[in-house]
């Protein structure tokens, strides 16, 4: 008998290579010791997981937008339309516009393959919503609907990377998405460091150096990920600094692939969101400058459908045949899912005022934006409170990103139970209190600062549980260690 | 000002190597003749394009079975589950099944990421499922709940292909995925042929010297696909047959990659499915003697909802630490589309007898395989009554594969247009008629053999006129072209 043919020898060096640290080592543990809890409910000093590593609100008990169930429940079941009973089941512009989304879909099928970019109807709608974003045309031949944004992350990169010798510059922490896929596409990530000293700060200058030495290396530096806001880091760049980001990417040549997956998710008054398209658009740029991706995901904002895997990617700046390429990879997996189009359709063309929908939804959306901006600022202050953590403030997206001052006799613990010292944290806070971090290793760091993400997702009135579990912890972690 | 960065010479030369026929180059020009058609319907010499290039039926007006879309309504919309209304638009077993998923998931979160391998209450009765289909053990933990089929054989391709040295067996002719999925990983396929005089026959001698002749030119073969029931071939496979392939993977120490999509598409009496997983245990092999990955898909069988993008992969005969690569690489990508893995987990547990709706739903079942039934033998016997075409019978999945004998003349006049034989074919074909099919070479085939693949998916009422159209072309074709 021939030995089973699979093994760590035997397999795709590039899979191993790989990290994904969201859903990593503490995640396992912490799903191990969710089962335990189920089990014996006494065998935990806490009587719950609390999943902070991940930006997956509908887990922690934030509530789908109304209108936008009531829209994907009729085009799954379009059946309903036509009951005298939906009319007391259904908002009057939730039927209008699913059977509006039913008359885009060739033959009302949504359960069929669609455009490999998606349902052209929908498309006209995401694009007429960047427009109304943007104040620039924005044309549905350039959209690509995706099961996501990653697929659309993996589908650039596949297209851009050739070797190891293909370079993508990355922020420093990145989410890992970047890492994980550069590195199952054989290329090289290019870090760029962002500045925590001035709130993760983006400087040209950082790019320009980190260019140059990855060509002395002999790296041929494709595309530039910008994320914005940032993520795990919260930071919202300014007008000026993006201008300056696209700039270079015009005088570089690079693809400047834009994570804009949090665009809805801008909490405090001095910074708001411009796409980078509007950016360039605005310096005079167009197709024939620069090459720009956008993504965008129903997964975040204020709607947080993670699990209907939904989301787009706009190109512009690129010649017909290197499009076709494109396309020819999107077909390969045929099409998207249809109920995430549809949603990716609704998030861009909300409810409008004067439609009977319209107020539920502000109500709705209000009350989930400013909850999160008053946890953001609650869970800052906290970390900002503890020995030895400083954190800056989440201007944006879902995370905070402190960083931990660890004492020698931390680091050394951790150098003993063969962790990094922040994963050593990560896992110590897990076992002590059941919320779930990802250790700043999983995002890279400045070498030697030590930092975690934690999301701002938990409802408000658990959030002095957390506090009060949190600050013993660290406390008596400090009691332990300090030198 | 730099050129643009992006050109054909500077994309990952694996993309343009990549080709997908399916939605390739002929469906290209059927999307321009319909824009023609729309703005000018006396444009072309028919009326509609009838698209038989794709397994997607519900484009060509398949219904989705209610029970299955009831379900989904409920969970995407649960708050429809409390209200008095919907006992009269939903059937009583819909509610109760909605309610039971809805208890299977976190937080009743149908918009919450799940664990990266499918929501594992689902798992559960999908693994009850193929127990009860096979009659032996499944295990949730070997299931990976993908956005369709596809993804799930990508992520097979990404865990085995190192390099260009590494091959995969393919069946020629073949689902173009695997050789799309094969070129992007930057693997060798290594082509075994279908026997076509026996009716697509899978020979292992076949599969022997294959392997040797690979061997010898330093490829290290590392799995074997089998489609069953074929595609685009639609044979069937019998039960010593598939003992016979076991073996040879087992002896060879290759991966066996089972494509079951088509499980629910058996249309003769004298073929039944048997899984390979079936197969395997009842030869007495288990989880140390052979690596087995079963593929299936909400988008063929009865159901046909391909826009769902739903399916899963059962993997057994893998050693734990690969297993948890390939986790990683599911969890890179999160989760697949919750609406999708519901999905999944209605096919393989559809109502049973007792149920309210278990009279529609075998009705509606019935109604449509027993259709497709007599789409498949119709059509087959119109391809071989037409001059040199021979046609093998659809035993099973969504397809013919006719065999063209062109006249010499028609060979050269392709060549004079730069095209395969079979392309020129189609491609007149649809110019004349607007029916779409497949070249052969989308799907490989002996050389100096021509096919095309035409699905059997148009409506019954439809066939007549189909079946003028093609014998009208097909006789002006071959008296164009007469030798």
């Amino acid at each position: 008998m021939a030995s089973l043919p699979v093994t760590l020898d035997t397999i795709n060096p590039k899979v191993l290579e790989c990290e994904y640290a969201v859903r990593g080592e503490i995640v396992i543990l912490a799903q191990k010791l969710q089962e335990e809890l189920k089990n014996n409910p006494n065998s935990q000093p806490f009587d719950e997981i609390l999943y902070c590593n991940i930006g997956n609100p509908q887990s922690l008990a934030q509530q789908p937008i109304t209108f936008f169930r009531e829209v994907l429940a009729l085009c799954d079941h379009p059946a309903l339309l036509d009951k005298p009973e939906s009319k007391i089941l259904f908002s009057e512009d939730s039927i209008q516009r699913a059977s509006q989304i039913l008359g885009q879909i060739p033959g009302r099928a949504t359960g069929a393959y669609s455009h490999s970019q998606g349902i052209k109807g929908l498309r006209d709608t995401i694009a007429a919503g960047i427009e109304a974003r943007d104040g620039y045309p924005a044309d549905p031949n350039d959209l690509f609907l995706t099961d996501g944004a990653s697929p659309a992350v993996h589908m650039m990169m596949q297209l851009l990377i050739r070797s190891k010798n293909d370079g993508i510059l990355c922020p420093i922490p990145q989410y890992p998405l970047y890492s994980a896929s550069i590195a199952l596409h054989g290329g090289t990530l290019v870090p760029y460091y962002l500045d925590e000293a001035t709130g993760w700060g983006l400087e040209v200058s950082e790019l320009e150096k980190q260019l140059k030495t990855a060509k002395s290396n002999g790296i041929s530096v494709r595309a530039l990920v910008v994320i914005n806001p940032g993520n795990p880091t919260g930071q919202v760049l300014a007008k000026e600094n993006q201008e300056q980001i696209v700039d270079f990417c015009k005088k570089e040549g690079l693809v400047l692939l834009a994570d804009e997956v949090y665009q809805e998710n801008v909490y405090v008054a001095d910074k708001k969101f411009h796409s980078f398209k509007k950016v360039a658009r605005s310096m005079g740029y167009g197709d024939n400058d620069i090459c720009l991706v956008s993504f965008q995901s129903v997964s975040k904002g204020y709607y947080g459908e993670c699990g209907k895997r939904g989301g787009y990617m706009e190109i512009t700046g690129f010649k017909p045949d290197v499009r076709d390429q494109i396309y020819k990879l999107a077909s390969v997996n045929l099409c998207s899912n249809i109920s995430g189009q549809i949603l990716a359709s609704l998030i861009m063309k909300p409810p409008k005022e004067g439609d009977k929908s319209y107020e539920s939804y502000v109500k709705e959306k209000n009350a989930i934006l400013s909850s999160l901006a008053r946890r953001a600022e609650k869970l800052e202050e906290v970390f900002n409170s503890l020995e030895g953590v400083t954190c800056n403030r989440a201007e944006g997206a879902m995370y905070l990103f402190p960083r931990l001052h660890l004492p020698e006799k931390a680091i050394e613990a951790a150098k003993g139970a063969g962790a990094a010292p922040d994963a050593f944290y990560a896992r110590r806070l897990l076992n002590a209190t059941g919320i779930v971090v990802v250790p700043g290793s999983g995002f890279k760091q400045v070498p030697g600062t030590w930092h975690f993400r934690c999301t701002i997702l938990p409802q408000e009135d658990r959030i002095p549980a957390i506090v009060t579990r949190l600050t013993k912890f660290h406390k008596e972690f400090m009691d332990e260690f300090r030198s």
